[in-house]
């Protein structure tokens, strides 16, 4: 049976997934490192994920060592993991890991880069490859799909690929950890989403001292 | 001691608090009640209170009957309604509610609104009095304030008022009925909030069938 493919990303409570864009603020990567600006996109995205850098699975899973939280976090954090056979991202996100993630990317899984530029696979330690879909969303979640075999499918992100995959109706759940945060700017989760098309159904609703974790079945009308 | 100030509202996965304004959409009341988009206005705003109507308290509130559902939904909303000694709402939120309020208001307290047009308190049947501030929003906050004795004050809407009031540092606690429906456009609950002074303290977050409750400590900083 095939899995379900759904997102899974932690939002403010004024329903931004990312704080405003550097590539706005200034053009080369050299350049925004020196931006001031960066100390604030920095923050905000430490705000909005402060809820996992605590937990025992974050700290295992990038090898930062044995401690950590247990409790309802962890277990979902782990959860969310554990099913996920394979991630479909955008190229933005994928640039920006590129340049953050450490050298064992934190994904151990096929991840499919919806890009326009050709280039090989590229082979990580510790499992994860990524490979470079050129030829658009459906052919990504096809060989997404195929990668994680009975598992599931995880849109990563950015917001702009999960709207896309919403709208295209192609996302069975949506998993959110709201955070007691407000940016004011930023990447909206929901930006462009086809609201007339888009059914949601609450089938969980779960506080943790740290945030609300919310999981609703998305269905087409 | 004095009350808190609060604000209670429901509000759209998205961040909506309300439907895209009719307003913009056409000029007169006449024309507004004719354009084939009031359907998508209503379509919406019942989505969003779609929680409140089953409620036992909702229908002894408007005088509908004695039916209804008790249970947690119901409770919070008779506790949002029992700790209200006075509400403040912006001018745009009066008119519209003038116009569609039965005439047994349901606030059966003061209500202070904020406007640039000077008029005598409108007395409703049921005790909503609506009192008409010309001098700004710290005066009509003092009125209610003083008008709800120990009870409590809310910031009734619209999310241009929440947001002043906000941003001013004068609202103490933020509860939000968050609903499993997407706008895509509308009037965001916090557009222009100055995210670089407010925080958030989670303080409650409780899942019912129908939306998820979540209250915020808002603090300055």
């Amino acid at each position: 049976m095939a899995g379900k493919v759904f997102v899974s990303v932690s939002m403010s409570l004024d329903g931004f997934s990312a704080p405003e864009s550097m590539e706005g603020i200034a053009a080369t990567a050299e350049q925004r490192e020196q931006d001031p600006r960066l100390d604030r996109w920095v923050a905000q995205w430490m705000a909005l994920h402060a809820w996992v850098f605590p937990l025992r699975f974050f700290q295992e899973n990038l090898k930062l060592g044995e401690g950590g939280e247990e409790g309802r976090d962890n277990d979902i954090a782990r959860e969310t993991f554990e099913r996920t056979g394979a991630s479909v991202m955008g190229r933005r996100m994928f640039d920006l890991g590129e340049r953050t993630w450490p050298q064992e990317a934190p994904f151990h899984t096929p991840v499919f880069v919806l890009t326009h530029d050709k280039r090989d696979p590229w082979e990580r330690p510790g499992g994860t490859t990524f490979h470079f879909v050129t030829d658009g969303i459906h052919s990504a979640l096809d060989q997404a799909r195929e990668a994680a075999g009975d598992r599931d499918v995880r849109i990563a992100g950015g917001s702009e690929t999960v709207v896309q995959y919403v709208n295209a109706g192609l996302v069975d759940e949506v998993s959110i950890a709201l955070a007691p945060v407000l940016f004011g700017a930023g990447s909206r989760l929901f930006e462009g989403v086809d609201a007339s098309r888009v059914e949601l159904e609450q089938i969980r609703s779960e506080p943790s001292p740290r945030v609300t974790h919310l999981t609703y079945a998305v269905h087409r009308r």
